[in-house]
């Protein structure tokens, strides 16, 4: 692309804003965010920070809420589009990492066919982040030699379902399932059939880094029935320890001034 | 712990410093750095942030540099303790995130022993930062339903690997492998002989989000020569799309103003 179509035109910033709280947005991001003339915003995204925002700047709501009219993705990319081409500078503002289950590359692609810069800030995704508030490492020097993240979005017996469950139960790593709150059942009882120990310690993290933030620890088998005694909905990130070594070096515990751990879990099931 | 505790002694905050850059460390993280009176850095933490530091801030550099004496594990604990008994406020800034091989997880429970409180700040992983600098999307909707991130730094053969890489091979997933540079040419030849096709895309990104940035991209067959031919060193993440389905959403490519990403890739091959 050359640089004076990039002069002429204006440019797509899509910034990751990180898993909710207000801060948890990167330097980057904020500078971004705050030099925008158009933000396109996301249900998920730090939503407090539009309050700082001057009244010139114009502010597009792109949240999909689940049974609600919104607009389509090509209806964003449109508009998004649009406003760079008229000159402006336009944030696609999005909750987590904007390459994390987030559309965020098809965006980048409808940009780079009309001929507008892009760039791309990472954010904090969601999936690092909520186990990291509550407490809970995704790695060990001495067990989980790493992590894998997906989306639970699918029944695993769902033709449509491309994650080979059962290579992940015996992967090695812990698992971080987003968007996985439905289909938790069938997903625990996929991993058990698939030979992860019942009692496999795990958590699930709902609203991470928000004031409504709750965490619930289960061993593997009670997972479901501990989250829906807690009424935990999404936007919830479950981990579950495969390896079964996190719970020894994972004595760790966040706590905070004036405010424990224990006092932020609404429901403790253990073997 | 009780609060009186917590007032009478100091406090530990682990911070997740980003891949690097001094502006992809997020808001919060700056703030509690700029609050320190004790900062405890690592070698990938974004130590350009250390010169805005007041004098009084004491300023200890616990990198680990192959080959060369540093602090011990337990030192650094010891000290981060020592100080926080003393009353200071005590960051340990670190690259990427705490809880993602970064030993956080034994520094808050030796924190936690010793009766100090401890709060943990995420911060972006270059896992998922370096793919998005380089405009690789980790999931896409048609493709790769999640991602694994594991440490490449043992030999697959090693017996104190505990990745199972055939697993990770058919898992559906796209594979980010951190501290992967010298063990690069075993593990491409462990995943195609698991079943990863030999075309498959792949990317290493060295020095993600720092100006001496460098990514090669290469189909899985060549990235070990790839890698070597254009001088790639650690830090580095290797991204591989076992599903061969990036490729596609992937015509993303990151554009900057006045930089496009064909001046950043010193080397190209094509299958």
């Amino acid at each position: 692309m050359p640089d004076d179509a990039a002069a002429a035109t204006g440019r797509v910033v899509l910034v990751g804003g990180g898993p909710g709280a207000d801060d948890l947005i990167t330097v980057r991001g904020l500078d971004r965010l705050m030099s925008a003339d158009v933000v396109i915003t996301d249900r998920l995204a730090p939503v407090g920070l539009l309050t700082r925002l001057g009244p010139h700047v114009e502010v597009i709501d792109a949240s999909r809420m689940p049974g609600q009219p919104t607009l389509t993705y090509d209806q964003i990319t449109d508009v998004m589009i649009d406003r760079a081409l008229a000159g402006r500078t336009v944030v696609r503002l999005k909750g987590g990492d904007p390459f994390v289950f987030a559309h965020g590359a098809q965006e980048v692609a409808s940009c780079a066919a009309a001929g507008i810069p892009v760039e791309v800030v990472p954010g904090v995704t969601s999936a690092t982040a909520a186990p990291a508030l509550a407490g809970l490492p995704l790695t060990s020097s001495e067990g989980a030699a790493g992590f894998t993240v997906v989306s639970g979005h699918l029944h695993p017996d769902d033709p449509a379902c491309r994650i080979d469950w059962s290579a992940l139960a015996r992967s090695g790593t812990t698992l971080v399932i987003l968007m996985g709150m439905r289909q938790l059942p069938a997903i625990t009882r996929r991993l058990i059939s698939d030979g992860v120990a019942a009692e496999a310690a795990t958590a699930c993290i709902a609203s991470a880094s928000l004031s409504e933030e709750r965490v619930v620890r289960a061993r593997l088998a009670d997972l479901p029935t501990a989250v829906e005694a807690a009424g935990l909905t999404n936007p919830a990130t479950v981990v579950i320890d495969t390896t079964c070594t996190l719970a020894q070096s994972g004595s760790a515990r966040l706590s905070e001034p004036g405010r424990t751990l224990a006092a932020r879990l609404p429901t403790k099931v253990s073997g």
